[in-house]
């Protein structure tokens, strides 16, 4: 058995169902390996991007991590945007980059670069293995440093002989580690602190959709507190029968204005707001001067474990009453076309238990109200800012829900970072819509220019913000990936694009023209 | 003046004349700033790796520095895989990237993220300006890094509030730094050990296209020492009247067959030969053991001045004979789709002085031989090895020789990693001509899965190296970007699409169906 096969094997041992790769020639052995276990599911995806977007939103669904198969220090670079947005969303993922074979890395070939040094700007965990004995552990390691903390990125680095040279075998699973708790004295603390006047509870991570977020609303109503959201979550449960949370917002002034009369914030697996940019004169914290922030629990902590103590500390049990939000869809609209409109129609149309997501950017005004009391579903955000996630978070998502509808809303811009996605979607045949809302350019950059106190905009500033002279045509862009596609001019085109691809096996993209 | 002001005019002081740029919220003031100038010519990329390729492009063919402007630390890593090929290229680039405002930078923000630890990992220099008086300065000496020791890429960091708060003004120029010379001594041992048996003269950077390349073809011509090239030239001048150099081979027996009766190695200007990958069994330098290798001058030192001296050592002179190719055109070929007639195709009508951009990968081995004895033109390969080179290459060097033809050719595996290079062909009407090779795979995989000793192909391996079902359809993704297209089934339809491309203004894309 030689090293790569022994890490198969042991990635099999371990639980891991799913590998998204893009691998090259350093590679070889270990792909020689998958071959042998069909098993684990490779999913080809042609760019490196979609391979790292894709296993971050396959962790949002399945709570489990993926792994990523790429190749060299340039394949970790294209990897790099979507594990940025990965590692914000709490996502664990296991990065195996390929590698030189150690007694070539001694030379210049033109593949050399230093992928330790590039992993350790952004996982949590990065180890390069020495030889084929110690793959097998190295790779239980990583797996294990994965899942530890509520999900970490681990990148492990596989020298080419690593793979190729004769090993010892398989390696049992090893556990993740156990999760720091906060003292107790402090949860208590918390609890009186939650019945005070303006206090809040900001939760994040997996109470926003599974069955903590009942327990967190229940708190929240037992003391008076607010229970808010942040303004990007990893995956946030909505519609009929979810958890009303507030959340935060994108603008300095409007975050401001959510949390004005909070005195007491209470973080219970959430990080403290912060505005997502600064600008000249505003300030960066979205709290009122004097607000007192109470960090009980950490994302990487044990928040099932907080939520439990603090709702015995409150007398709080499942029979308390909950609030949650009821069924109330829009009619189905009609007319000329208006995002309003779009916004109502996907209301209406988005069937049970969809997974929504959601780089829809400047459009997200008009998508998410409508949305909040459609049939029940799930909304992945795009944590990290980078553009780029979409599509790929979409793929993995599908992968990891094959039973579930996904539909996908990204403007035009952010969508061609990545648009590589749907020729995955096509060739998994996954059940994604992909809406694009072609608005020609970064119209969040003309508003944020705006912001910086430019009004006259001349041709270099126009040039640099505007995706137009010649327009993208999204029909074309996705039939040339594999994936049918309608363009909808109307509200009513769009109705019947949305039901038709709603009701087909497959992918397909609705290219939205918007208004400028 | 504020910050971005001052280091805009500091730049234009500075003779940057082009930024492939895409922006984002903290560049704002900087695209304000160059909004007011528009002399400095700003090229928008929609991908970042199309900025960085561009750069590249750009530089090898005027030998002068672009910049791009990236957006915070994921922008930085689209951008990677590009910068490790402009670096292996010894091309220099100004990277500068917007930042959080200093003071933000202390909350955890969704963009943040470690720029400069990034860069570090693949930038020659690397800077965070502090404030927005340092800004200018600091914009000098980046520029001089870039252009130092025959081109470098630096980075520089900008906060958004260096870009907005009050600055001093613009800086003059700084010099690069003086380029190192070996010792005397060491060149005139080097002009005796030219003429011993068995010698080797291995040659790259401008000295394969400028007028340092017949003055290395006199002294081996003169000496009786082989003038070698490396396998992948950053820009090589090919066709008639050019330079005759051997070239080293991607394959470690062919590589090795090279070089099998070179005893001394004299580098100009060139690394050590280095096998492309390491595979078991096989060593990782082509040369026989026992061959000397006598590292004379790096390509990072004075190569123009250690010609110089070689050639009086040895009494050379422009007066000295000098062997160049002739021209000499294949007929033009017809029939069925053949590799090699799509080669003599490109061969008979490659027009003077074109500039050919190769990621073919497998194919080239049908389309530079017959090219050989070309008009004359330049070559440019994928000097890292990392994927995606092409198209955002051909962008930038078009744009640096607007009265050139531009011919990309590239397999269709590769052309997917940042396609978006062929909107802003569209966008800036570039002349560039992209001959996609649909092999519908990663084929080079194929032979290298065979070389490590899996013979036998099962599903996991089959569906990670073919990108087929579905096909990509190059003709609508070229489209949907903008730029017309054809499709090519036989050479006499190649033939005609070729000529048609190359009459009309503004780009064009061909897809050549391959045999499998």
């Amino acid at each position: 058995m030689n090293g790569a096969q022994s890490l198969v094997q042991t990635l099999l041992r371990g639980g891991l169902k799913v590998c998204f790769a893009n691998p090259g020639t350093s590679e070889m052995h270990f792909v020689g390996a998958l071959d042998a276990h069909p098993e684990l599911r490779c999913v080809l995806c042609l760019f490196e991007g979609g391979a790292t977007g894709a296993a971050d939103g396959y962790y949002r669904m399945t709570g489990d991590i993926a792994a990523t198969l790429l190749h060299l220090a340039p394949g970790l670079g294209n990897g790099f945007a979507n594990l940025h947005t990965a590692r914000k969303a709490g996502s664990g993922l296991l990065t195996i980059v390929g590698e030189h074979a150690t007694h070539h890395l001694v030379h210049e070939s033109p593949l050399k670069g230093d992928i330790a040094a590039l992993s350790r700007t952004i996982a949590h965990w990065t180890h390069v293995s020495p030889d084929a004995t110690a793959v097998a552990g190295d790779g239980a390691r990583a797996m294990a440093a994965a899942r530890s903390c509520n999900g970490q990125l681990a990148t492990l680095v596989l020298p080419a002989n690593t793979a190729w040279q004769e090993a010892q075998g398989p390696t049992d699973p090893l556990p993740a580690l156990p999760l720091i708790r906060p003292e107790l004295a402090r949860i208590e603390a918390a609890a009186h602190t939650l019945r005070l006047p303006g206090a809040a509870l900001l939760v994040d991570g997996p109470t926003l959709h599974g069955a903590l977020g009942p327990l967190a609303a229940r708190i929240a109503k037992k003391t008076g507190a607010r229970l808010i959201a942040p303004y990007l979550a990893s995956r946030i449960r909505r519609g009929a029968g979810a958890v009303a949370f507030e959340r935060l917002a994108y603008g300095v002034d409007d975050n401001a204005a959510v949390v004005k009369d909070v005195r007491h914030m209470v973080l219970v697996g959430a990080q403290r707001p912060t505005n997502f940019f600064a600008y000249p004169g505003k300030p960066s914290l979205p709290e009122a001067p004097g607000t007192a922030v109470h960090d009980l629990c950490s994302r990487s902590m044990d928040v099932a474990y907080t939520l439990g103590v603090l709702a015995e500390c409150l007398g709080v049990t499942e029979d308390d009453p909950l609030d949650s939000l009821p069924l109330a869809l829009p009619e189905l609209p009609t007319g000329p076309m208006n995002l309003s409109g779009i916004g109502q129609a996907l209301a209406h149309l988005l069937p049970e238990n969809a997974i929504v997501v959601d780089e829809s950017i400047t459009m997200a005004r008009f998508l998410m109200p409508p949305t909040q009391h459609a049939r029940a579903h799930d909304w992945l955000h795009t944590t990290g800012g980078a553009i780029g996630f979409g599509l790929p978070n979409a793929v993995g998502a599908a992968i990891a829900c094959p039973d579930r509808q996904v539909v996908v809303l990204t403007g035009d811009g952010s969508a061609m970072y990545t648009l590589q996605a749907l020729w995955t979607m096509a060739r998994e045949q996954l059940q994604v819509v992909t809406i694009v809302f072609a608005n020609r350019g970064y119209q969040i950059l003309r508003g944020e220019l705006a912001n910086v106190g430019v009004t006259e905009v001349g041709r270099n500033a126009v040039r640099m913000l505007d995706v137009d002279g010649p327009a993208l045509d999204w029909v074309k862009l996705s039939e040339g990936h594999g994936v049918p596609a309608s363009r909808a001019t109307d509200v009513d085109s769009f109705v019947a694009a949305l039901r038709a691809a709603l009701d087909q096996a497959g992918p397909h993209l609705i290219e939205v023209v918007c208004p400028a």
